[in-house]
């Protein structure tokens, strides 16, 4: 019996003698397909176990050429003939074995973490359904789903009601590469037929601190990474207005054109919040596009008490909003969010006839291949609808809010301790806590001299790497600007607790004493 | 017990009377979160029996204001309050049930049909392990099973060794526009940073069958859809290499930059590939970036009999190939190979210090990140890897060899058929067959009359109509140019048999007869 549980018994009364011919569409296949699912579900469920198990490491790391020459009988290459179902089981287990759990209560590395079971039981669904969004036809719930969905956030943001448009996106990069693509679809529309000679030289702002998507976006799109100006921000990440109006004049007086200013709604390092309320302002003054980049951020819409930091986000032509990072929901899952109803639609169909025949016997605005820049989409909704209506609006709410408790916790219980520094002073706006740990042999050295500069760069690399050797946590580092390497703990984990947060600067000042 | 098999047992001793809260991370949560977990996969499996059954309906269709209205006890809309886990299982119950069965032997209604039962265990070990392709960091794995299935791919082509490069994208029309950024990249790398008024005029050229990705990509990135030139096709929908290098000389006598040629291998419509010998000696000729758009066709570069129809493709420049269609993998699964190495990451980086950190303790060149448009990048590969596994090379062969097959039967069969008539003639290329039903009422008149026309026009969608209606077969249907509505059969289904076919023919003539 694989469970020993009192509810759940399974029984494999044979072995596993299956074939790969065995399984259905093969005649009476049903019998050998249920027996091959279920044994995989054996080893999922086992891995999910534990993975919320405490006991149980994080990741198994291993370089590149070790997995790449073979780990006890685990081959990644391919090859002309088949191999036994049963093989095929032990390489499933395998996969699992030498990846990062990174559903693990003490697995903090990005900023999705964590593994909902609504979710999975969402995408296991979706996986089976294994259809594609671009028409009613083939997904009429799936579709119907998305539109609901979108509308309740449209909602959340506060925009008029009946109005505006969306769509589910394979990221917030390319959310973002949506609102470029739809602000220079607005003011310049001629650019879909002519190119971009049809426009005056386009500039895009955003923060220095902003998501890197887009800037690519603008070198994707044909703007020139040169035309997307950067904004500095004060010494908590966040857009300084005066920066941002003195740069479109800057701008405007080469006789370039300002189109669209990016506000970042919870930056990738610090978790800042620009002033959306001054930025639309601006926006408005020149008549400019204002997008938010909500993709970190937006789940703290849901949350009464933080949304508040989104103050004036109802004034933006379009939001990046992906419930796969704070909300929780399996990746991938991003929305990009637009005010102006039928501009989506405007700036992207093409009208493939093979495609959306506009005689079908329903509704075909219900088709919405034509709106995306994807002709196929997977089906990113359900798992999201179906988290959604396990928790309601209100579950949401507790999960963003006991993330921002933990964060605070943390905040807390570093800001004073000795051998931390915070990287920026003050309570984290999201649940980015920003900190350098001081190895013993560093404190009391003169903090402006290249020596302690240069060896506190190495200080978070050394300690990430002996995490992931030891496998007991896993938490991100970088540089930002002039600062070196820093930690950034983020917490997006369900299934963390205080005791978890504890443990990670237990970690820190284990492996980090003697450097 | 929910199975009577002889091999498989459940008992679920309890009723269910479980809530959110007692499952995982919940403290004792392993046996609720088994419990659920379990009960759902027992919706699943029977949900796959059922989509093998041919006494099963293909869908029960429902129109939009019907599903928004509710339906017994299904309700699409979100709400504050959370539900129970009750009615969430009802939920998935509700959601397969008036969805549409693309794994079913009868469905044939897009390029990407069937379900695959390996597949499907790889879909579902993906979510469970939830996971981000940006680095090696998190999905040790995964990026190695990447880069060694690209390899072989590559290798497929018929590329030089040890060059190239690739990447996963979300579907067929990203990784179009991919080629494209890349050519545009390769002759011109300064409008990355400057943009398009860094170039000359730049011109694309495409089939006017081609897919309409192209164009769209045209669009978005800023050339321009005006920019993009069609080219003429012969009867069968193949381009004309004379029309390709008399369309170039026009542009270049304009002063613009001929400077990318798609190919389509497997056209969406008639399943046409291009001549790409003939069109790679004209790309040489003019200095031109030569892309083979192989999304539909693909999987025939992996069958010795009909691999011929890509002869000269490894003279191509890039390759989209998308396993998630002929090959059978569940979407989304959609690979751009290119033949120089570094471009790719040359076109896209921008070097994020906070992702893609130099002073990991592993190689870093393993971290894909910086080389897509995308930032955060759902893993595509292991379903398609698992496959790769259980069937071998030789096993995709046979998959595709035998959908050939039946699309041979089905083009012998009704050729000369009373009531049918083939769009264009000849054996087709790949798996789509193209015919005109003309019901009784209709043959006989005068095929160039307007009436003809009119009435011809109605039939494929009137059918189609009826046949959603009874849920038996789908199949699509559309017009092309100057052609009214035809049907378009595609097969990449593998559960599908000759009695399948049969079957569509008869359904067709049976809800065609009194029109």
């Amino acid at each position: 019996c694989n469970y020993s549980s009192t509810y759940i018994c399974f029984h494999f009364v044979n072995a596993f003698p299956l074939i790969l011919l065995d399984l259905l569409p093969a005649k009476n296949g049903e019998e050998a397909t249920m027996q091959f699912l279920l044994e995989l579900v054996d080893i999922l469920t086992n891995y999910v176990r534990k993975s919320f198990d405490r006991s149980t490491k994080v990741l198994d790391f291993h370089h590149p050429h070790q997995l790449l020459e073979g780990m006890e009988g685990f081959n990644l290459e391919l090859s002309d003939q088949p191999e036994s179902l049963e093989q095929i089981l032990v390489d499933c287990r395998d996969t699992l074995k030498y990846g990062v759990r990174t559903g693990h209560p003490r697995f903090f590395n990005q900023l999705s973490t964590g593994l909902d079971i609504i979710g999975l039981a969402g995408e296991w669904l979706t996986s089976t359904a294994n259809t594609n969004m671009f028409t009613y036809e083939i997904a009429p719930v799936f579709v119907l789903m998305e539109q609901l969905t979108l509308k309740k956030m449209r909602e959340i943001i506060g925009w008029p009601p009946g109005e505006g448009d969306g769509i589910f996106s394979p990221g917030g990069a390319i959310s973002n590469m949506y609102s470029v693509m739809i602000a220079r679809y607005k003011y310049f529309p001629e650019v879909k037929t002519k190119g971009m000679s049809a426009a005056p030289r386009l500039v895009l702002f955003t923060s220095e601190h902003s998501h890197y998507s887009i800037k690519k976006a603008g070198a994707a799109l044909g703007f020139g990474s040169e035309n997307v100006v950067l904004l500095s921000t004060d010494e908590r990440g966040r857009v300084i207005p005066a920066d941002l109006e003195a740069k479109i004049l800057d701008v405007k007086q080469k006789g370039y054109h300002p189109l669209f200013v990016n506000a970042t709604a919870g930056s990738t390092v610090y978790g800042a919040f620009d002033p959306i309320n001054e930025i639309a302002d601006i926006c408005e003054k020149y008549n400019m596009w204002l997008h938010v980049d909500g993709a970190w951020g937006g789940g703290l819409l849901m949350s009464r008490k933080h949304r508040h930091k989104f103050s004036g986000v109802e004034r933006a032509n379009s939001v990046t909003w992906n419930p796969h990072k704070m909300m929780g929901v399996p990746l991938q899952c991003s929305a990009i969010l637009v005010r102006e109803k039928g501009i989506l639609a405007g700036c992207n169909s093409m009208c493939a006839g093979y495609l959306f025949q506009p005689d079908k016997q329903y509704d075909v605005s219900y088709d919405t291949g034509d709106k995306a820049i994807q002709c196929g989409r997977h089906v990113d909704i359900f798992k999201f609808w179906l988290m959604w209506k396990a928790k309601g609006t209100i579950g949401f709410e507790q999960h963003i809010d006991k993330c921002l408790d933990l964060s605070q916790y943390l905040y807390d219980k570093i800001r004073n301790r000795e051998g931390y520094e915070m990287v920026f002073d003050g309570v984290p706006q999201h649940t980015n806590v920003c900190f350098w740990y001081i190895p013993p042999s560093l404190r009391g050295m003169e903090h402006n001299s290249k020596e302690y500069r240069e060896k506190l760069h190495k200080v978070a690399p050394n300690i990430k790497a002996m995490m992931m050797e030891s496998g007991t946590t896993m938490v991100g580092y970088q540089p930002q600007g002039q600062k070196v390497n820093f930690f950034r703990m983020v917490i997006s984990n369900p299934a963390a607790l205080q005791s978890d947060i504890d443990f990670l600067i237990d970690e820190i000042e284990r492996l980090g004493r003697d450097l």
